[in-house]
């Protein structure tokens, strides 16, 4: 089980090339097979296939082989690493915001 | 003016190093001068320059220098591009999620 910052290290480094993150958009709307996947790229299959392991490693998609077709899906708590990271780098100005926005809505 | 995505990849590329996450957790608090964004770190001053290098050229961060000492924030804006990528991830579970948490808050 890695640890929290070797969890967002791995995420990150995963999100930051725009084929691997064009492959979570994709995964993010339903899972799929991966001839599907490669379509959109003109890419080798063995480059995609490296992509796709790179964002498995990351723990941010799984896949399934059935007979010869493998399926992959996005991890439902793919990104929740990333969500909290963020949370916690709200400022003070952005907190106050936030605290601001609670109290308003209580107030109508 | 970088385009969407060349600015998730330098985001996303900044923040996949532990030094820089730190740098931008601490900035995230308060500015701070050089010197004291070093201190947490063992590593000598020309390497932690170069990672706040990084940082700025990826927007994330701002430097002023007043006389000998150079200050540095977290631009206000930082983490926008992130936040608004991670959004559009959202899966139609999540949005689901999401569509019945502000009806149940309208409910009450």
């Amino acid at each position: 089980m890695p640890n929290y910052h070797d969890e967002l290290d791995a995420v990150l480094r995963a999100l930051a090339d725009p084929t691997r993150r064009a492959v979570v958009e994709r995964l993010a709307k339903s899972p799929a097979v991966v001839s599907e996947l490669a379509a959109p790229f003109s890419m080798a299959l063995p480059s995609l296939l490296q992509h796709l392991r790179v964002l498995e490693d990351a723990g941010l998609v799984t896949s399934e082989k059935h007979g010869r077709v493998r399926t992959v899906s996005l991890r439902p708590s793919a990104l929740d690493v990333l969500h909290l990271w963020l949370g916690e780098q709200r400022t003070p100005a952005e907190r106050q915001a936030d605290r601001l926005a609670i109290h308003l809505n209580r107030a109508t």
